[in-house]
């Protein structure tokens, strides 16, 4: 029962904090025999790295990783994986107010409240940049799960959604918003840019799809698939909704109109031919081949310029404003972290259901 | 590793098929000297029974449960508490066609996939059934936390939200849709009964909120509160959303319009006092001592009476039709379970912060 | 992280006091498709049970299994299956005296320690009657690696060994000891008559072997299939110690005395052939594909008549004879529970196995 | 579960091979506020660091830890606490041999016949290097129960016993055996020389005891401290035995001598008195209040110069001899080992029983 692991037969345990030394990720359980080396791993934390477009923070971290265990001669040998990634651009001279007083939305209060005390440099544990760490256990994940593919991208910032008719997935690396719609990224250049110039934030939903995973994936009751994707995504910063499937939309449905009914497959195809996928590929816990999908609800982050009533370490009443350096809308770099939670999960029920049913 | 365990200081483990001898559950972990019999279990599985209004199942199940262990003398000794309810109303034969084809929507694929083999009767261990067993280990898990009211409802069904204004809590155990704005009540009796006797079915959305958590219940980062409070939601029959405080709405939000400002509390009070709750009463995965809300929505059962085009075993075309009893609203039934599951995860993050934090 | 079940992908929990109305196991993990009913378990029991000679307690209980959960049309579903056992032959008024004053070397006064009250009535909790449901969950084990043998014996009762030379395997199922020396089960006759009258009790040492465990079981560094065994043996009441292979008797060797040399396999075989087998089939935490052997020390029961000096709950100074019904040598009825274990663990352990390494 | 972490409230993960980059641990759980920094660890690292003496392998590693995550201003936040150690002496040229044929007694076998490769440098992940991450971790664990006192010492080596009559603790840390009776440790410089000039190896019985555990910590039946005690123990390189107080001896006694009888408390004192210890301080899985203790049994090492029949990877007869550089008798730098699993059972433990016991 460890706090800072996820995972079963593929698990991995984060430790670092946003101003530590470094932070990193054991991968422990990851099959043997599996290509590995840094350059597998370096491009997903490039997708998610800071300071690349003026829609993120400006903190400049390389966030490169380094294989430190369990890979001899360019392969996996079955033994855990730890992974390192050094922190370089630390500013820790920002965060003198918040060692005073309660950022309101932040993980401040609540911290102090358990632990008594807390790392307020940056966030400490609580920061975003945690999600490195994720990141690059997801990559490793991604190995373990080559027949599947996994597809995320943002589908609403500031309450303004893509066109989903404009849907076009070679869109999605060729602008700073992981955005598959030419149109609604454009717009989002102006709403973004507009938030980060005036000290606010913007929420934004990022979707996910796993494409290739068979059916027979997930275990009931309380390994669900489903159920654990719901675990992994909720544990990411700023998150705060998750829907499989129709999700909530499901509420408002009929049977009828939320049934997923089936045909023989076409012609030398495996399974069923599902009409719908209002189900986002999960029955009672379990994959059922078609393509898994969940939605993430990221709110927006809670450093802002405005000052905000709040009270200090002594219960006195004080205003902050959080300085320092903030992506204007978190959702996005959580894409990539979606991504690598999604890779995470389905590695982990593969070999799961390898080990039950063979 | 338990694929049917949930929790980890207070674990329980459940087990049972809808048409079997019987089900149950074994919570581990439970403090010791706790005043525990029979009648502190009974009363909340008599508010999920089937069959006590013609909106649910008309399924006739006493849900009787008998304590088999881990009780002396009317005390919780500290070692597993057994509970077990016996199945009395299976009537199996309604279900021969289920036998033969997949009902879309249900698990009857996914499980045949995974396990090349499933009870059907019923749905087997993917009937909601086994719900009751969540609901005996809740009423056992709300004594770990008497400082914590758990209270559930209905806030929409069919798409058909309440009024949040007539909120009235009073109200919630007049009818029988756990539904706490009276006016809304009146018009589901019509909606839910229309899908009755059409054969269709109805989605809902159940919230739930606990109070008196005080700060500093859950773990960073893999267990956090909220995490834990997602896969246990997710992990209930037909639930395809949950969402943490504000959910999507905070997606659509500002970080101005998102904060949960603080003051000093008010004379003999004790932590600040927050002028909102946008974040549920979470932050960074750790309760702040704020009510802790949560809201899930449940899609509409997929068993009805309109032919559905689906597949038989061998992969043939069928049609099917689900008759058997069944809910028309699942949903309702399902509020004294996300109770149960609350105060599951409550119970269990007191038990770890006390014994991480003393 | 349940304190009442063992093992990860084959686990099972279980409950139950002495004298409560039932005991049980629940297993969960179990591959799907395997052939199993009541008559697959209760052999097993049969071999446990209490009654069945002078040699044991005179407790009489017919240990008849029943299965609750998991199997349809005589098959394992991969879902939980729940194993219950009544109990039947309960005299609680045997046990008036300890409710009062603790038992030296039974855990009494640990119970009370710890949780400040305890179910006194035949050692609640803590009574080797709970060995009973790992014996059931055995049996299900044993059907998940149908390609290993388990073979226990008593090899040492009372510091009388049996002759190595003289082992007969035959001659375990034809004694009331699982000794596999008829010369020196002819001897243990005297021994435990004597100490039963008397009142007393001998300790006893119990050795079992699993043959046909293939090369690659087991996971280090703490999930070693010798480190599992261990906890497994050290679990069962009454156990002090264990030794893998030569044990301590390896202590007390040169590198050269201990080596097990290797030879290419004869014509047909399959991996190498051993020349000795000292490290009783495990290295570096792994199963080597020879036979796997634990020996497992027994203490004398502390339940005797002669008075003991003790404590009562309030602290002042007692007397204590302990009556009730009680086995002389509680390591002969242990055989079948040691089998059991080995059995859960290397049936998780095969499952692990196929899970990571495919 | 994690196949390289132990423990549950006080969770550990090692990683690192011996002669990748680094090693190291991450632990979980740890309560805050807590003041820790190098200084508190590398005392114990020291104690089993190699090249000490002529007794020890020759291999030169500073073994200097590095914290690098979960202190903040001098004290553990409850965050978790990384721990890394390099490598700085590998001389991998040593073990071409290793690369080809298999060292009968080491784990290269059932390591190739698991995972189909192996790291073969000085023997990877299953090298005894690893311990260094467990001592690092036992240092932050002793912090945890610092009402706790664990002394181990070496009471056998080759057969040769210390005269419990000469039991002078303060010898312990007087000679490079962590011999507590002088004599047998000057019979040991020749026994132990001895082996190192043949080229042969010893096996030695290490034990440890802990002062200062309250009642009540541990946790029936499958957390029981002695089977969490086992496994810790048994998940050591080289362990093959391990006894709970009398161990095997109590095998060979009655129960009248082996009850450990009570008495009142002397005026002022807690808890019974006890006048004999053969349980090893636990009795149903629980400590007793008195010393806790156990007795670990380390085979000779497998490497050692004297031709040894082996088969090499494709399954042909070879011979081996190992050279590299190593411990002619490993138990005596198991001892820091033994005394850090003992802190991290017993932390663990303390945390455990906090949680549900409050």
């Amino acid at each position: 029962m460890s706090h800072n692991s996820f995972g079963h037969l593929l698990r991995f345990t984060t430790w670092g904090e946003s101003h530590g030394p470094a932070l990193g990720a054991v991968v422990d359980g990851c099959p043997p025999g599996i290509g590995l080396g840094e350059s597998d791993i370096q491009p997903f934390l490039d997708a998610r790295r800071p300071g690349t477009s003026r829609f993120t923070t400006q903190r400049r971290e390389p966030d490169e990783v380094r294989i430190l265990s369990g890979v001899f001669e360019g392969k996996t040998t079955g033994t855990p994986i730890s992974l390192m990634i050094e922190n370089v651009d630390q500013r820790s001279k920002d965060y003198s107010d918040v060692a005073k007083a309660y950022r309101p939305g932040h993980a401040d209060y609540a911290y102090d409240a358990k632990y008594g005390l807390r790392d307020y440099r940056g966030g400490g544990r609580s920061s975003a940049r945690e999600t490195a760490a994720r990141v690059a256990a997801g990559a490793v994940a991604r190995l373990v799960i080559p027949e599947v593919q996994i597809i995320g991208w943002v589908s609403e910032i500031g309450g303004d959604p893509i066109d989903p008719a404009a849907f076009d997935e070679a869109e999605i690396g060729r602008n700073p918003f992981f955005c598959p719609d030419p149109a609604a990224a454009a717009r989002w250049e102006g709403l973004v840019d507009g938030a980060r110039k005036a000290g606010s934030s913007l929420g934004a939903v990022v979707e996910c799809e796993a494409r290739g995973v068979p059916a027979g994936w997930g275990a009931p009751l309380y390994a669900k698939l489903d159920a654990d994707l719901a675990a992994a995504m909720m544990s990411i910063n700023a998150v705060k909704g998750i829907e499989i499937g129709d999700g909530f939309a499901a509420a408002r449905n009929t049977g009828e109109g939320n049934a997923d009914a089936m045909r023989p497959a076409p012609e030398g195809g495996e399974g069923p031919q599902f009409l719908a996928n209002h189900a986002g590929g999960i029955a009672g816990g379990i994959s059922t081949g078609q393509p898994v999908r969940v939605r993430v609800a990221f709110k927006p982050t809670s450093s802002i310029l405005t000052p905000v009533e709040t009270v200090d370490r002594s219960g006195q009443a004080a205003e902050i404003v959080t300085k320092g350096r903030h992506d204007p809308c978190v959702g996005i770099r959580g894409t990539p972290v979606v991504e690598a939670m999604m890779a995470l999960v389905l590695a982990d029920h593969k070999l799961r259901h390898r080990g039950q049913c063979g």
